[in-house]
């Protein structure tokens, strides 16, 4: 991870500089407010700010579902059951800011998610640092031949790519300076215009931005870019973010990843076909007996399902039939 | 069904005026273009206009993929590829354009539904009609008694809610009538602006507009609005939508059925429940033999799982352990 | 101003509630945090939460711009230039999270701001309130004759409207009350569904609402809301934003009153006359001594111009030729 | 312009494939349909899909304000008027879908309008051709002095800037290709994936995407993106699309130009000289008479202030006061 030393000020003030307030506040992510989570090689990221907390997410529906809601006797469950039945909004109450430290090629994935806020370092302001991702050799992979998309098996010899890459970021680098460098200077440079002599720099140079969006919409990129099948690259910021998230919002980042992450869909014909390798006496003796799948004292302690969600699940599987 | 003359003489014209275009085409959608599908006892929908086809999804598609996408043979099987892994902006490069009249307590619900373009009758600029939505019999219901949200038991007497309800708008549409009334005409009004008159009315009358909305925002609000949870006249809507879409781009209609509308979520716990209810012989003698799932002919001829569904499905079953 | 027991019980915890926190922090706002601002007759809005500050929008700038942005000196300086030349992100990055309540067609205007996050009481799930807006007698007007959607001059007799609309508003509580009210109780209702039954009430009745937006769309919500051609009743809410935001973000509140609110924009021809109704030797003048813009010491105590914009002012009248 | 033989002959297909149809229609666009407009070196524009005309926005305005519009007589008068007035959601009625080739550079400036739908060919699953933006002499320019992001004078040995961008996309190339190429061939390559080789591009490469925008939105774009300050290579495709808009929607295109693109905004303060450098006179003589504005028929003829707008005129001139 690599921080300017203009930075590393700007976080220790950020850190010194607090204030007594009556805001949603969030114990454990206040730990983690400022400072950068080291991802990659040179990146990070860094909570800048957040608005919310699991209970903001209870107030939210309250007001939508009023005394509807008082039902659902603990925060858990109402927030399981927004998760569950795709109650999204009062998951847009959250909102999070964040710095965040990426090579350019990661950028372009990460910016087509619209519903979100962007502040990008400027390379027609100011000038890149001389900063590039290099892969670890652990993670240098052949084209995947059965995905069109993805890495294979990992690669014989990952040091001569290593080298070829660290080779012509550095060239790259090298032909930059002397574009944009000044012409008055010893050994000077040409004097380009920034905004054109950054065409030469690869997408694996890093860059910068502040990132500020709302929690239903980080869980939306979560899912897709925490998933196995998002590029290695961005799944290594994906991952530091769960953690944040399951700092900011212990309660909802479950449901998440009970509902959303971990949750398997199937589609109308893959329901016919699991309907007929499920012997029917076996669904029909946990519907009869829908307690059989609660009287298990673990599947309680353990928070398995509510008996609202055991009878969910066995008309699932019954169908409407 | 309610058209105004005005309204009538304005189709009539659109479907007169035909023109020679090379763009994207649908034939049996162009058969349905302007005319007005009746909803609820006054509403109705029509198609305006509309951007794209089946084709132009794929078109979309294989830019993106390039000739990764061409491993894919047929239009049918990517489509069904795009809809099943999440690969939505296909499915946005197609638009549609529809004239929609409805209810005020139905429109509340509709607009939520934010990425879409809406323009609105102006009750601050013009008059209303006097037309309410009045529920037919068959649709009057009591309060459900196990969902905070919407209708149980039909009610023993609904000519009286009935009755009720015509009564309230006519005498609603009275009072507005005299306060946004002429004052120098005989038997004149009050005078007062529309934009104050209008307060009076109730949500059953009817508004109208103009909606456009991208497929794959459309698909979201019909999976939401056509979903037995939602209420019964905004699903009137969402019903005679979907009749339009599969008329419009059969294939990613069916797709949408297919793994959207009758898909079946499991979450992380129940999937658990599932692998246990589940022999693992069965699966395993799927899995051993995956043409098994395949071999029968009868799946073949009816496109049920095609063979990477197939391997896909039974690996959601035996999960990664 | 209508407040719930319920809500003054939850206003005055979350008062108590206090934490030390390092995210930024406005210490003006942080005083009207959670208190209700009276609107109209029974409406309100309160600040829940909030996110980022004046100095928030400047870092954010000086991530985008880097060590471009030192240039101008002050924060005030760069909140200015951004505002001044459309450098909507960093107005972004700050986010606020208000509770309205307002009446109906209020809410129908104010939810066609799309870039928003809502959470509205649902009149499905819950009851709603016997509340009504009445307007106040120097606020019932004509029609406009001139304006097809505003409102002209006052009417003869205000107290014959109101009395309507207070009659109107009663009858129509009193039938929602009685289509559903419990069946079972002594003088019971009909008992139909709250989703059926609501369908009767006028638009003058309060809902309420959670409602989170950035800054930027903030602003574009208040130039449009705050305006004399929004009709009263939103603009009352428009005002009272207006105050919270000045209290927030001071510096951008000013450069947005400077140059968004008061700002005048005129046309292609329209500069065309004005260049010809305004002597040359006048602008000339001004242009070849531009500090005669500024050498007035009232101009410079009073901010009116900086230099550059001084320059920019003039450039902008001689045009391009 | 760089086209692919596959691109060619479906562009040759899509021209031929003509169907009638009642949708709204652009003969102008039509003619335009599919051709590529070429941009830069490699680059180009094209026009693969459109929905509506200047009557659907016409159309739409009627919807929402009613036989209030109907005082507006003509087309170009409602649409002027809408445009002068911020009614946006009419253009918003329209729609349209362009496959543009561009740099990586210029689509990184390009995707920050996040109101579009995108799809980008995607360097995960396809290999990129080797075409790099190389600027030509005339544009070829050193960092500017005053302005810190754009450019400034001319450079005095562009052939050596030339050269030296020319080298390095080519051993840039030269290096992915290696990277990337198929190992059991003969001068085979490392075998690397192509989302890990695809790092070492520089960012003049050329990508594709289809880009689908609402007039709205699209007008956004223009009026950054075709302004002075936008860098010049995105500036060329602004360009290029202001053509095509033209064709497509003459008068909104027209109301565009005169209300947006070449209007002059003047904040609070710069309100306060203009009205004191104005001698109050010249205005009440104006204000007096307005006709003496339109008196002149050299005005009428060429369309320049309708006596509406004149009087809007004044207004802005003489202030509140």
């Amino acid at each position: 991870m690599t921080i300017s030393d203009d930075q590393r000020r700007e976080i220790a003030e950020a850190r010194k500089n607090i204030h007594l307030s009556s805001r949603a506040y969030s114990s454990d992510l206040e730990q983690m407010l400022h400072e950068p989570i080291p991802v990659l090689d040179h990146g990070f990221v860094r909570v800048v700010d957040y608005m919310g907390n699991d209970e903001a997410i209870v107030q939210a529906a309250r007001v939508s579902y009023g005394s509807g809601t008082k039902a659902i006797s603990t925060d858990r469950g109402l927030i399981r059951y927004l998760m569950r039945h795709w109650h999204s909004t009062p998951f847009e109450m959250c909102e999070i800011k964040l710095h965040v430290k990426l090579p350019v090629f990661v950028a372009r994935q990460w910016v087509r998610h619209r519903t979100a806020n962007v502040n990008e370092y400027s390379a027609r302001y100011s000038i890149l640092e001389n900063e590039f991702y290099i892969p670890r050799p652990e993670h240098v992979a052949m084209q995947s031949q059965q995905n069109n998309q993805g890495r294979g098996d990992l690669i014989d010899d990952p040091a001569a790519v290593i080298q070829e890459i660290e080779h012509q970021s550095a060239i790259a680098y090298e032909s930059y300076d002397w574009l944009i460098g000044d012409p008055t200077a010893e050994d000077g440079g040409l004097g380009v215009a920034r905004e054109l002599g950054r065409m030469v720099l690869p997408t694996n140079i890093y860059t910068q931005w502040y990132w500020k969006v709302d929690l239903h919409n980080l869980f939306h990129f979560l899912r897709l870019r925490a998933d196995p099948h998002a590029q290695l690259e961005i799944r290594a910021y994906a991952e530091a973010i769960c953690q944040i998230v399951k700092a900011w919002v212990p309660l909802a980042y479950e449901a998440f990843e009970d509902y959303r992450l971990n949750a398997v869909s199937f589609s109308a014909q893959e329901m016919l076909f699991l309907r007929k390798m499920l012997p029917k006496e076996v669904v029909e003796q946990f519907w009869c007996d829908p307690n059989s799948l609660l009287s298990n004292p673990e599947h309680e302690a353990n928070n398995l399902l509510s008996a609202r969600e055991a009878r969910e699940f066995l008309a699932k599987l019954r169908g409407s039939d």
